[in-house]
């Protein structure tokens, strides 16, 4: 089907999706579910195609690995589907309501966005995540996934669909977007038919898709995350926070990328730290104060503190203040998770007042930053943009209000 | 001043802003209010060479009229300054907050956007009234105000920086953007500098900004607003709606554009609905079943369902059904405001649940939906996206939010 036809199914499908009670909204993703568990074997057969054609091309094993299904995984993305059945629905919730002075009654009432459109690398779990948030959140899905994982995701979106029906939902509430990168331009400029765009993946796509969509765009994902450890730090605490912020999952967005220490406590905390990064395997890049107390640490080049290494490598920097932290950080942030390390209670204020980010931090690690950590159950991304949402998205946030407003005949005097 | 340094004082500035306590924002409000009252003369002078120039460009009276100044308007922008300091301050505000299980606790925060960009055609007061929004948001403001009143901009916003230096508070929270169109696209590009574009005016302003902008954008305004008077309506309240919606004040986006009549009402309901709208000056413009209850009715061509007329101008149309009102709405709507004129309660909520628009509202004047009848005090547009605001935008809508994360050591197992 060409992209237009599927955007168009999309809308139409859109409408049935906003009625649909949650009742037939969580049937509809038990059936998703099972579908995807009897597709099992076809699910492996076509990952395995793509896994061999990534291979034959000279792909990385660390993408091979992220593209490749097993059974353990397709059992993941099952269960993914049923846990969004067990969370509540928030479409038809009151945001607020009121009345005016003449007797009218105002509710703002949340309702789904419509069409969504996902444009996403080559995990291929994140097919069906993403079409059941959709759908829990009623709204009709155009899936656009890496190519390297197109057959797998053919399997995959037509076993959804199968789900849906099953269910006596029209399967137009999901579709696979396929075709050359053209076909992206088009999403990016179907404004009208598809509502927001989600871009999910490294910060090249996110960039395309902002500069390029007239869509609506939700910014997610890169992090380039700040670790301050203040001079009024439990160095205790900021240790163990730096080593599972840096180290706990180095490949991720809410992992720290850059430490900074205040001078008055870099003696007695740096060899520590570097002691303990050294031996977790990270790698650090620091400025010249910091590479006094260890031979080990390379020279931090001048972009280093712009970029997401999301490896176990860390950029590192001595600062004379906490001003010179938070200055450091507003030049150098992603906008993501920034934090301190500190027991002085006016520092901390400070660095919340004063620094900008979808989340800031005092006392902990940043890896907490999470949709699945902060109870969301479900989440499609973390927002790193200031309009809508920001932080981790969950059902909620893939929603959007309307006013309902009930008279009996007023008109405005 | 160059505009990317206006945006980077506005940036510098914002970082002020964002932690600013409400009686500071509010004695800054004051302090606006008495410089641009002070400031009378000189921008009643002001005006007359704006105005004066407008007429010698051949302006049509209707544009030079929103152009001019008067005492009595002046004195508009003072109060609606001073309004602003008496509304509460959202910034800061714990949007929800939860513990974790691990003790962490998480709170929603507001907090400003930091740097907004407004681009707004010639009324003059769109100036006081947006830089007095910004501020008591927390927010910088890069007011680009049309070329026809640059010379009354110049006034307002040197007042208004006055008043924001004898309070305290840097001036460089407002800047007034000047320069050739290339400005507005140096504006709409500034990613990183301006973190979100409010285009107030007409259709074409808005689609250049939407369309060009790889800034967040945040549309507002067009209201192509349908009521639709179902079988089951009380005509004398569908009567009184109509003539409320059209006529009271026919050039804002919350007026009706086109009435739709279930034809088996149609007989009871358009004679006198049409004679009504005759004697107040209302121009309709009917298919053929409309034309047969009056000749005063004229043909509306194919375009015309389409457009906003923004004047005493109204296109109407017969429908077969509810379902068919429903299908000619969604094919025409801007997504504004919607209304259904009906007694039955089974078919005002399959309305309310079937058309998607910012608001939807039954057996009410669309005059309503209005920041002020709301009770928001204070409105700088009205969006019709569905992302991040829907509907009147007060000081809430006016903000963004962050996690702020507090904890005493943990880290993620």
């Amino acid at each position: 089907m060409e992209f237009v036809d599927q955007a168009e199914a999309a809308r139409a499908a859109s409408i049935e999706l906003a009625t649909l009670t949650r009742d037939a909204k969580d049937a509809a993703l038990q059936s998703m579910a099972d579908a995807v568990a009897a597709a099992e074997a076809d699910l492996l057969a076509a990952n395995a195609v793509d896994v061999q054609a990534a291979r034959d091309a000279g792909t990385d094993e660390s993408i091979v690995d992220r593209l490749a299904l097993t059974p353990a995984r397709i059992a993941g993305m099952v269960q993914g589907l049923r846990d969004l059945a067990a969370l509540p629905d928030p479409i038809g919730d009151a945001v607020r309501g009121w009345r005016l002075g003449n007797g009218v009654r105002v509710t703002q009432v949340r309702v789904p966005f419509g069409v969504v459109g996902i444009i996403y690398e080559a995990r291929p779990n994140v097919t069906a995540d993403a079409a059941g948030i959709c759908l829990k959140s009623g709204n009709a899905a155009l899936l656009r996934g890496s190519s390297s994982a197109l057959i797998t995701n053919r399997v995959t979106v037509a076993a959804l669909r199968r789900g849906l029906e099953a269910a006596g939902i029209t399967p137009d509430a999901v579709h696979l977007v396929e075709g050359g990168r053209e076909i992206t331009g088009d999403m990016m400029r179907a404004r009208g038919l598809v509502d927001v765009l989600i871009p999910r993946g490294g910060a090249g796509l996110i960039r395309t898709v902002v500069e390029g969509s007239t869509v609506p765009v939700i910014e997610t994902g890169t992090g380039n995350c700040h670790l301050y450890v203040d001079a009024a730090a439990d160095l205790d605490q900021a240790v163990a926070i730096l080593l599972n912020a840096k180290v706990q999952r180095p490949s991720v967005c809410n992992a720290a990328e850059t430490l900074l220490v205040h001078r008055d406590v870099a003696e007695a905390f740096l060899p520590r730290a570097l002691a303990a990064l050294a031996g977790a395997g990270v790698t650090v890049h620091g400025d010249d104060a910091t590479r006094v107390f260890s031979d080990d640490v390379v020279a931090a080049t001048a972009t280093e503190y712009d970029e997401e290494y999301l490896s176990l490598d860390l950029a590192a920097k001595v600062v004379g203040s906490l001003e010179e932290a938070m200055d450091h950080i507003r030049r150098h942030t992603t906008g993501h998770s920034e934090t301190i390390i500190t027991r002085d209670r006016d520092v901390a204020d400070r660095f919340v007042a004063g620094i900008d980010a979808a989340a800031v931090l005092v006392n902990a690690s940043s890896r907490f930053v999470d949709g699945g950590e902060f109870g969301f159950g479900a989440e499609i991304g973390i927002s790193t943009q200031k309009l809508h949402a920001r932080g981790p998205m969950g059902l909620v946030e893939m929603t959007s209000s309307k006013y309902v407003i009930e008279g009996d005949g007023q008109v405005r005097a």
